[in-house]
């Protein structure tokens, strides 16, 4: 059991550790080399996931084939990349010939908006993977599911791929209920499309590492406007409606941070104030890094947004406000800069390892889908491409665990005290 | 068994896949959504791997305790991550206050050659993984391992970080064998370090995916050059000494290259040139990836270099030459323009992506060096950080599966015939 | 007359050209090649400039020298390339020994606030031109000249050099005069500092050049957020108070704008409504760059800076809202994304042409300044750097030329109608 | 004649400059403001540049006029954009609706090569601008000059843009002279390109500060490699065969060198090692720049190239083995890298700076050739855009001048010693 590789004289191990922790690590926990399981009568649907990949036998006949790509909701890097790689190995590897771009989101997919697809062939999506944003155009908001399906029945359309987040898969979802219903063979496949990386079932979403990555900049300018001043603040709001991956990633990236809020760590305003206070007397300057979910406890909402999600006012805004006011009552300088580059980070194109991915996401979506698979998305889990169905993937989102190693690493790296 | 993602009339599933493949979807193999193991008994040395993580019970006494860091070999991105990450989690986590960082490769551990080591403080390492390279210089080739562990005694060090491709790792397990004989407590820990990724048990080496993102303007500037003149060829070098994952991933991710060499991949000049000939006519122009290690069957070696590797002639330089002289031969216009990025490439500064992971994974190796691990290596498994015996790392080598997925990837992104 | 390069049949010369200009080219008006004059007798300060550059005889004893350097306004790229600059050209050209950065702008050199100088040396500078900002700090707001000059005198500092705009310019004439009014040797040079290029007597100032490159990505980036929904609109506002030189020259190098606001075009909210719902019908989006002075017909002034500049409700925003509530008041569909990518733009590092541009104009302003000139800023005219009384340099400022050739570059470009 | 800026006690100016220089500043040169000169009568063609711009009559009827644009050479960053921006100002602002765009040089005017034109319009420039290369393609080499008019007249073109370099230019001027033989209408106007800026009367060529730009990443990799290892030598081939600007500005812009052989500056290889060895000595490493065409004397010739250049072996290589062989000779160890990273410049899109610049010198070409102009160049001079005689423009060449204040600033920036 000794691995060959403990010291010798472990018995004197009679140190205790100065970290102070929830969660260590233990001994006899370990991973499986192989996570592939064989011929398992477990119950699959509960532990495992099925593996994605080209199949022998088809279920539609790609010389009959027409299939539509539609992407929805807000720009992310990658999308365009999904869009070529699905259309060149549906042209290129099974010889279908009928494939449209979907205009607008699911707005195309309903005849009254009267959006005429786009025909796609490799010529037209050649080199759209070099520029951001979507070539199909994205709308938010839900649709008429029997509309929709009126129209894959009118257009003949056998397989439909859905780009993007939870309340476009759980829509997708409900296209499939009703193609199931109406008992017409018509495939669904989702790739899961969220800046956010907090997709259940799959390690990895597209367009996550490429987010991270361009927010360094942003974090490094405000490092250098907040240096550069007596007190001063550089205030960054970064992508995170529920889950705080991308600002807990760019973080860890930069190095520079010295404040993270994250939708999920607790905090309140007088505990942040009071952290700006004591840093700056160390230090007259600090940078400060909130996910746009972060304080929903200390912000009110206002409303719905047309996708159902409730709104609220921009915890970015309403800091940057807070600060101020608070610094001149107390006859204080600060002086802040706010720094929001959502939408540079949305519309940029994806870097070299998200096309990678994307283009293996887009092969194995098209591959399920010429199989006859449905009310599925793929992802990527354990190291490989994985077919979850719909219902599994839209039922729970991953979220930083605040008892993990990532949020120790987190903590570790700003030095920030508990904020409650 | 049905996940309710499959549509119904399957049992039309009639259609044969144009695909021609040796490998193929199979609906009986499933990934586990965990593949973690509790208090196993099976024989964890053969299929599982170790958790890495912080231990609740120290073997050294951060107080006491002594440790340094040695780069080893060429440089790869990341190297000053994670100098700067080991030093900044035994400081501030652990309270070490003993951190040497040992100069010019495992020369700096012999003391005939004089290096002097360097004290690692926070202060010192605060901003060093901005810039590419590695603050500690490095060196290739063996020493010998008796001085080496009769310095690591003389100086009393207790724990040594070995930041290293294979043969660095080769000669850190006989220093753990050394220490072991003269059955004194001093824990050698590694962190693989290879551009290649071709490191067993670990999913990943830090600057692979940044080397990845640093091919993709070589690449595009070798298409620029290509395409400008008549029967132009880009013809562009890429790292790879026995896998080819770097010139794969480069090419999966710019979809430019119309000709890809790897280690793997068999090939000869004849086919090479053949293909050339017929691209010409078709296209006027042609992109060519070669890894630096493909081609061994049709280039001479030259020796061997002071790490003991086998060295072989520059197989660009080498199809440079070839090419001319055959079009020439006959008397057929070429022009082709030869970049070779390797050096561009290797001293850059980590992407955003792989400074994270060098940050946990210099973490992790402190974790199990200050718990008493030693003749191990940290690593990434299916998602998890892995503490690896070496013994197993320096084993086997990951290289490009021809009949997986990835290959197949690739003949379908380049659109390249068989090549023997 | 000839020179040589008219076709023969000029008489044939007789289409009219279908451009509508102001301004034509004048077959008599012609350039100097060589635009410098010797021993010229005319009035030397109304149309020459005096040559900048190191003199044979020095006013300074360098040895004896104390020099300090002083940053003002808000961030610029390029600050710290001009203070490493004149260190190394300092010590290392003239021997000075003696050389202090001020903190925080003219809060430096005002006793009260007690902000210690930095001491500079070539070890201190050597890397910081590679990082944006500034490493003395900056600030904004007037300092009493009195209290400044007691300083200079208490620190028997002998060169003052003043990095800042107009307003830094203006207070460092009042400096000089004071130094003046004591009878003391003093130097006051200045380094004129505005990222809006548009100080009057220098062809360019430094980071003007890094600015306008660094705009391209939010353009590019509203481009793609405009495209991917239907009726969208991207809007940037850029750097331009009372010059729109950086949004003009980015518009050129950018080519995706489709209306741009600059201070120096008028323009009423009405005619900018009315081309976007011209532009809607045709394109379905729009791309529009509103500079960040522009418009104030149509805003109200808020009050004014520190600094004693007029404050403005931010044009961005107030179209953003005022092209929201017309569309709503229509009951037309408007997506618009508002980028305000200022502060990522002012904190970066300057690129190679502007650190090479501060790397002579800090060398000049040495040399100046060690010669004993004094209430002068340097600059570059007609491809010399030039030495401009702060008088003269302060008494205009530079604006778009509405009938000159870069206006009508902009129209060509953008293709905008008349707005008013 | 005091301009208010000297300070006052001058007389005390006593102390000699510790600067051993060729060349002061003279109190008795001024600068014009105005470089301009109207109705002057002296000799035009001596003395004086016409001021390009758009003409109220033309010579030639924009509904009839067919125009052409060849590109030659090697590659260059902005060749699109001066393609782009040519036919965009013919198209919208003339009307010009017969627009070539001749491929592959001027083997494309020449019938037997069977090279068919593209034809240029608006929706084909689009977006080309954003690629480097050409999308016309280039090549190398003399054509017969009869044998192009005999294309232009069979082909009814007006107007011929020639955008190439010195040789490009000389063969121009030798088909405006055969045009003007035969006594027809065609206008001859070029676009000088030049990555090496040494282009005669105009300021500033396109392409060349994006290259300086992409220069600083291969001498940052060079500066990583060389303290990497013990007597590293990171040595870098930047262009430049007559002219070392592209080197000289790269250097000024990096700070990071310690060497730069120039083709201005005379060197043997004595010194050059000698200088390596001493450094070696205080430093460890070195970070080596040379322009392609240095060493002149120190290499052999090896022909001439298509174009009817004098070919030189590679300086790069001939050092790299030099210095190895010398230090092996010694017995001294080096670790050389070498870094040639011309394709990787010379096919890169251009930056901002470059992309406007090319707009308004393609436009001034256009203006100027729809308004009769042949036989001419358009440059930069004084900061405005002129008309040059080709005769003028490829009459002579600049060079750095060894005694001005930008070889001062080199020898000030990288502190080497004097070489022969």
């Amino acid at each position: 059991m000794n691995n060959g590789f403990i010291i010798k004289e472990l018995g004197k191990r009679e140190h205790k550790s100065p970290l102070e922790l929830q969660t260590w690590a233990q001994e006899d926990v370990r991973i499986l080399i192989d996570a592939t399981i064989h011929n398992d009568n477990s119950d699959k649907s509960v532990n495992t996931l099925e593996v994605s990949g080209p199949h022998r036998r088809l279920f539609f006949n790609p010389a009959e084939t027409k299939a539509a790509i539609v992407t929805c909701g807000g720009l992310c890097p990658g999308l365009n990349d999904v869009i070529r790689a699905s259309t060149m190995v549906l042209w290129h590897r099974y010889g279908v010939r009928n494939i449209l771009g979907i205009r607008y989101g699911y707005e195309g997919l309903v005849e009254s908006y009267g959006h005429t697809p786009i025909k796609l062939t490799p010529d037209i999506v050649e080199d759209i993977h070099q520029k951001g944003g979507t070539i199909l155009g994205s709308s938010r908001g839900q649709q008429n599911t029997g509309e929709i399906v009126d129209f894959l029945e009118k257009n003949n359309i056998n397989i439909l791929f859905t780009v993007g987040g939870d309340g476009t898969q759980r829509a997708a979802m409900e296209i499939a209920d009703e193609v199931g219903k109406r008992n017409i063979a018509i495939s669904i496949v989702g790739i899961p499309k969220t800046i956010d990386n907090d997709v259940a079932f799959t390690e990895r979403t597209f367009g996550f590492e490429t987010a991270v990555a361009l927010c360094q900049t942003p974090i490094t300018c405000a490092h250098m406007e907040a240096k550069a001043v007596r007190n001063g603040v550089g205030l960054v709001k970064l992508m995170g409606r529920d889950a705080g991956f991308v600002a807990a990633y760019a973080t860890l990236a930069s190095s520079d941070v010295n404040l993270l809020l994250l939708p999920e760590i607790p905090f309140t305003l007088e505990k942040v104030l009071e952290f700006l206070e004591t840093r700056f007397e160390e230090k007259n300057h600090a940078v400060v890094v909130v996910a746009e979910g972060a304080g929903r406890n200390i912000i009110e909402s206002t409303g719905t947004d047309k996708s159902g999600n409730v709104k609220y006012g921009d915890i970015g805004v309403f800091l940057k406000e807070q600060i101020k006011k608070h610094f001149k009552s107390k006859q204080k300088e600060v002086n802040i800069k706010y720094i929001d580059p959502s939408y540079i980070i949305r519309s940029a194109p994806a870097n070299a390892n998200d096309s990678v991915f994307c283009f293996q996401l887009a092969g194995n979506a098209v591959h399920a889908a010429m199989a006859g698979k449905t009310a599925m998305v793929v992802g990527l889990w354990n190291g490989q491409y994985v077919n979850v169905p719909m219902e599994k993937t839209t039922s729970t989102r991953k979220t930083v665990d605040l008892e993990g190693h990532l949020a120790i690493n987190l903590l570790d790296n700003t030095g920030q005290p508990p904020l409650v």
